[in-house]
């Protein structure tokens, strides 16, 4: 049975883990025959959205907390993963991804990654394990990795930002994948297009069947 | 193209309502070729809980902006459900079902049911329009209705309970629905039984399968 790592960003779209990509991505792994275990950064979250409006919350929450909800409790801190003790790393989407797990949304390809998340990637990488990453994810990815192939869909200044930091981008439409088979690198868009919840589950599976065909 | 209408009580198991079936309703409708569109009632949650320790935030939170995480922005309150705009009603479950949508939890059979909850119910009942409820939320459906059968899984507090309010309950399994046929009450039981998330799948398929058959 294949292990995967997965790192979620908190809980909601704009300012955390995107909800309907970390729920697909679970039920992907576990209709294909594997498990998985949860992680996120122990920190606070960049900040909190409402929802509703858009708007900022004069709030704080913190990331590993918020996606305990998703998780129904079982998660790690982000510390704690060690490549040894799994087959695979996936990482959905959402604006968390790009505000906490990184600050790409804020400074674009000048960007940090969080070092517990850099670490889990180049780890991994390095081992000779498959990483995914769906939606907006992967341009934490091309900040660890630099020359690797990927997509995030068709978005024009995104596909810019990734390209500065050394990506090769792949447009590509629903549920279709990328894969980098230097690093083994395997990429989604899911709601980097304008998609319905049928197209993120087809995205979710369709990457997971990916990296279990490569782990064969 | 059937409409349904989706409660939801929040953003969580604990407190609120359950991610998973949440996101699975949805998915279940599209992928069955239905729409959908979501409420919540506009309230301060019971409480918020920490779901990594089980214990309780000193934090407020809104029903409504909440469960929008899921909804991802996409959200009516309550009180603007009008049954003619829709051909069904479903309602997923964790703890928001029986903290903020009734107060189950606290009173048992004795509980009382959010107004615009129980009008929607008692409204789309009268049209003879099915609904639909995951997990716990069968508690509101047996509050406002009484003599329905439906099933919770197999715990026994809560099957009594249920009993007390006047339902009549069917033991069943993960997948498993109950179909009262008289009111056009679909049930299945999801995380009120031991499951993991391809159990929560089948079951939220399952039941929106039968309320689509009804409709046919």
């Amino acid at each position: 049975m294949k292990k995967y790592a997965i790192i979620l960003s908190g809980n909601g779209v704009f300012d955390g883990a995107e909800i309907h990509e970390s729920t697909m991505t679970m039920l992907a792994i576990k209709k294909h025959g594997g498990e998985y275990q949860i992680f996120a950064p122990d920190m606070e979250q960049y900040h909190v959205v409402n929802h509703m409006t858009g708007e900022e919350m004069n709030e704080k929450r913190n990331v590993m907390i918020e996606a305990s909800r998703i998780a129904r409790g079982d998660i790690k801190p982000m510390s704690e993963y060690n490549e040894s003790d799994f087959d695979a790393l996936i990482m959905p989407g959402g604006f968390g991804a790009a505000k906490n797990l990184s600050d790409f949304a804020i400074k674009g390809p000048d960007c940090n990654v969080n070092p517990d998340v850099e670490k889990a990637i180049k780890d991994t990488v390095a081992a000779g394990k498959p990483v995914g990453a769906l939606c907006i994810s992967p341009a934490i990815v091309a900040k660890v990795l630099g020359d690797v192939e990927l997509t995030i869909g068709q978005d024009q200044d995104t596909i810019k930002g990734l390209e500065a930091m050394g990506a090769r981008h792949k447009k590509t439409d629903h549920g279709e994948v990328v894969v980098d088979k230097k690093h083994n690198v395997f990429t989604t868009p899911c709601y980097m297009l304008d998609a319905n919840i049928l197209q993120i589950w087809e995205g979710a599976e369709n990457v997971v069947k990916a990296m279990n065909k490569k782990m064969k």
